[in-house]
């Protein structure tokens, strides 16, 4: 799978790209990952800027449709896309069933959002999804990129050391995770329960799936209903 | 207002809290950020190990209690916090509502979960509060940290270089922001609203409202009845 994110801020998505899960993934060649930088497709040889004042009396910059279009076009001159999404609050709840259907795509570009918005016409006409992690504003589309990229590419078979662990996620069967416990069994008389140092396999599935259920109903009600 | 983030990862927040509005909060004295490293509260000085096997056939690996009791008591030892967070899909939906409030908050801690969890007694004993950014499962709590941080961050007062930015972002008064636009007013055919060069004050800002109030009910209905 291949993931085009387009920014005016590359510097913000070295780390979140450059460890973990997701580098070990691009290292075994499971996920490409390419970060473009808008101010490279700027009209302006100049100054590179990519951002311009907004018409009709409102505050803040706003990101011109030009170094957008280059960048799209070109991308797309190279190879086809499933998708081409904005990251903003007005987009689609983004979530794990929208994670899991992602992760079977191809080629996806993410162009990353900027606080103040882009010039409305790339949304209408260059975007075919747009996309929010979550109804809260955030300087950029960055970290909303991030975390898009993140929750689909550990799901790419391989991505994980373990095979099993994406299966018993959260969310996977609509269940949130059971509570987890680990050595020391005591740690200042907090006590770990007694069923799961028992050693009976079937009781302490058992009891997972007694956990998962309950913590859902009462945290998370709304996913039993989906 | 300080923020202690403490993850067994500290790379994946350098660029997020590195750069940009975050960065310059903090270069201003509007915000403090620091990031502990869990694993210099490791128990096993040779391996600065942080986690261990689950008890009870779970698959994947969960972060000890000790090593974060030691940290959160060290900080508490210096001063006192408001609230001591942990990021996890089963806590309280993040909201622009909760980053409003938690922006006046003085001292937090942040402590960033891990896909496979961390040992429940943590968040029994030594957690205040559990939020989750979205109902999508990621490789670690560095992200939905990083999230947290830019969301609050920009709220303090003089940390955007608008003063008037955060008032008009979407959210604020639970509504979508109206589209914005910026030159050139044609571009490949495609146009900018005649109202938006109009140069009418009074109508750009009526249309901007009704695009508001469009948008939302389209795009955000719950937020109307908030």
């Amino acid at each position: 799978m291949r993931i085009d994110i387009i920014t005016a801020v590359p510097e913000l998505l070295e780390s979140p790209l450059g460890h973990s899960i997701v580098k070990r993934a691009c290292d075994k060649g499971l996920a490409e990952i390419v970060v473009h930088n808008l101010h490279d497709y700027s009209t302006d040889l100049k100054h590179r800027s990519i951002d311009d004042y907004a018409f009709g009396f409102s505050a803040g910059m706003v990101i011109q449709i030009e170094p957008v279009d280059r960048v799209i076009s070109q991308l797309k001159s190279e190879r086809s896309y499933d998708e081409v999404i904005y990251t903003s609050p007005d987009g689609e709840q983004f979530s794990q069933k929208m994670a899991n259907n992602m992760s079977m795509l191809q080629n996806i570009i993410i162009l990353c959002g900027h606080y103040k918005g882009i010039d409305h016409r790339i949304r209408e006409h260059l975007i075919t999804k747009e996309i929010t992690v979550g109804d809260y504003v955030l300087t950029g589309g960055e970290l909303p990129a991030a975390i898009i990229t993140d929750a689909i590419v550990r799901l790419l078979p391989g991505a994980l050391g373990d095979d099993t662990s994406a299966l018993s996620d959260s969310f996977q069967d609509n269940l949130l995770a059971p509570p987890v416990y680990t050595r020391p069994a005591d740690y200042k008389g907090w006590q770990v329960p007694d069923i799961l140092l028992s050693g009976n396999e079937a009781a302490v599935r058992e009891w997972n799936y007694q956990q998962s259920v309950e913590r859902t109903r009462r945290l998370r009600p709304h996913l039993l209903d989906e």
